[in-house]
């Protein structure tokens, strides 16, 4: 009987699979004094992959992580947040490459088996001797129980840490699979969108791991926007160092599927927890494109719609302005009728026959008073499907970016 | 001598031309009771060009314009506002030829010489009956001095009417132009943008008109953004009725292409009007793109800026920001190498060589606290420019957009 695959009620993060510690602490990278640099670890080395970001401007740890990523395996993931090192010219880099180094030594192993990440504000050097004074105590203060604080180390203007988790079994083990995220500004699509680090204990090649990472990332952290804005930093990395004790997967046979399952499961919660955490949020909204005549075109549709500020702003209204939707559907640029589509909120049909649908008021007023809004979009020009998720446009999200000053 | 194209200080808006006739009246469309129907009459009868909204979900008046357009001349332009006639079905086309019918049998002609314009709220059905009864009065009002209520009457969020004017030499004839134009939300390029009406004397084939309209809507209309949302029911038209007496313009000579300057002249003093009256805007910015391979690609870059809500934000805090103005330039998606892009704010360099600049803190600081701000970037790929035009996002502006109820 085929598994089916379920997410854990409470996620155990990064240190959930085998063989694999983890720590958050405070560097004093953030003025606020908060945690700011991570840890993961994985004594038995890992297959690695990693999707990075498509900006022409890459932040200085894209380039060294891609680097590690090329290899194939790797040790460790170092983050901090407080600073993206971006834009940072040949200083920037060396300070990655430094960041590798000191890791890599204090974990005795080669810098090309670290991963570096950063994130934050823009334009800054890093204080890289406050971080290579850190690492002695990040690399000591590894734990089991350290993915609660790694998790909060990468965070930005994130109001809460994301978090997954699943577990299932190939050839009678179990394997473990569990994941840390941050991200709620510059979110957007084509890319890896924002830093996610996912560990599992399962046995697998590293091509097998990037082939499963970037059909997974194409359904989730690509299918989300914020704000349209598309980082210098963002990258999804997956660790899979293979403690489970299965028979290694090298080909993509019913284990990778299963595999594959799990991993789509623990990014498209992530992508789903980074949305409903967008700047400023107050509402969060799933656009599901049904009928369209490829998945491209759905998916255009739905981030026209998740990227409009005129839809992102009758949400925060509580206003089911069906004008708006139908507009930003209507300049996608795929093929779409109005006469023949079909909108609705909730379930609730609110523009049909190239005009408004007649609805109960109160129903659709309950609709829009919720916190999770469900807009539906049938095109009815063929049999293509998308899901898109977004959150509103409000006061606080003009507020956090209008103040966060450089 | 060639002559120089320059604005009237004080514009004459759409009666200026010879044999032009105005006037805006309250209908009672608006439940404010502010003006909100428009007449613009030329007994001669006019050459006629017209760009339209390209979203595919267009209001009942684009169609029946665009027939009329389709006819090459016309004798008046009837425009609503408070009510879009979009997402109206047949009842809404039907509405909006009714409209072109009374019009046309209150001014003795077909219905085919008459543009239809409306603009408001999306899927309501248009209080046909008040604009009928409302027509017999409007055709009396008509009047030399009618422009600015004109003007008026085809705003929605706009808080000030957009006109301009000039006038140059052709034949020893005095040439007039003039234009009245709304649009502050739904503002995006690669349209028509907004209602713009432009009247004109000089005589001039429609296809010559039309090609004019054309290549001056591509370097002004659709070179701003206040949202990055486009309309269903944006149009430009021009009325050529050849009462200045020049000979007729019937090839592309040199008084073709004066009358195109002339006609850029009118349409970029337009678009900056409207970027600069974008919803809740408190700042007016130019972002000129220079050095880019190609005109599409400094297009892009300059758009992919403007439609940055980050970037507007950080307009709106008045910080000066690079980090995030290189980012978006970097996911515009064209040639670009941060090493050697050069970013400026009001002239003064902010990012060279990869990374931040040293500036004057004090002079920027002044020149962020302006209304109107200048960004260059200097690509260094190629020899083609762009400047594109927009404005800061605000508080009011999801205050506007969040609060306007259907």
């Amino acid at each position: 009987m085929k598994q089916t695959i379920t997410l854990d009620t409470q996620s155990h993060g990064v240190t959930y699979a085998k063989g694999f510690e983890a720590i958050g602490i405070q560097a004093g990278l953030k003025k606020s004094g908060k945690h700011d640099l991570a840890l993961i670890y994985t004594k038995q080395k890992a297959a690695v992959a990693g999707t990075f970001t498509q900006n022409k401007v890459a932040a200085a740890p894209v380039y060294v992580s891609k680097e590690t990523v090329a290899t194939g395996t790797a040790h460790a993931i170092i983050s901090n947040s407080g600073c993206a090192n971006a834009c940072t010219g040949p200083q920037g880099l060396k300070d990655a490459h430094t960041m590798a180094y000191h890791t890599a030594q204090a974990l005795a192993c080669d810098p090309t088996d670290i991963i570096v990440g950063s994130t934050g504000i823009i334009g800054q050097q890093l204080p890289i001797h406050d971080i290579v004074k850190a690492i002695p105590n990040l690399v000591d203060s590894l734990s089991e129980d350290g993915s609660e604080l790694a998790g909060k180390a990468i965070l930005t203007t994130d109001t809460y840490s994301k978090t997954a988790s699943t577990h299932f079994t190939i050839d009678g083990q179990t394997i473990h699979m569990g994941a840390i995220a941050k991200g709620s500004g510059m979110i957007r699509p084509n890319m890896a969108t924002m830093l996610c680090y996912i560990t599992t204990d399962i046995a697998i090649t590293p091509t097998l791991l990037q082939k499963a990472l970037h059909a997974c990332v194409d359904k989730s952290f690509n299918m989300i926007s914020v704000d349209g804005d598309m980082s210098t930093n963002d990258m999804a990395i997956v660790l899979a160092n293979g403690a489970a004790g299965n028979k290694p997967i090298t080909e993509e046979n019913e284990d990778f599927e299963l595999f594959q399952e799990a991993l789509m499961a623990i990014t498209v919660s992530l992508a789903k927890q980074i949305a409903a955490d967008g700047e400023g949020a107050s509402k969060f909204i799933t656009i599901d494109i049904k009928g369209a005549t490829d998945f491209e075109s759905a998916k255009t549709v739905g981030m026209s719609i998740a990227n409009s500020p005129l839809v992102k702003t009758a949400f925060f209204g509580e206003d089911p302005n069906w004008g708006r939707l139908i507009c930003a559907a209507g300049y996608a640029g795929v093929p779409m009728n109005p006469a023949t589509t079909v909108l609705k909120i909730g379930g609730v049909t609110i523009f049909k026959n190239g005009m408004g649908a007649v609805y109960n008021e109160a129903t659709l007023k309950q609709i829009m008073n919720e916190h999770d809004i469900t807009v539906t979009v049938e095109l009815n020009e063929g049999d293509a499907n998308a899901t898109v998720w977004t959150c509103d446009l409000t006061y606080d999200y003009v507020k956090i970016n209008g103040e966060y000053h450089t």
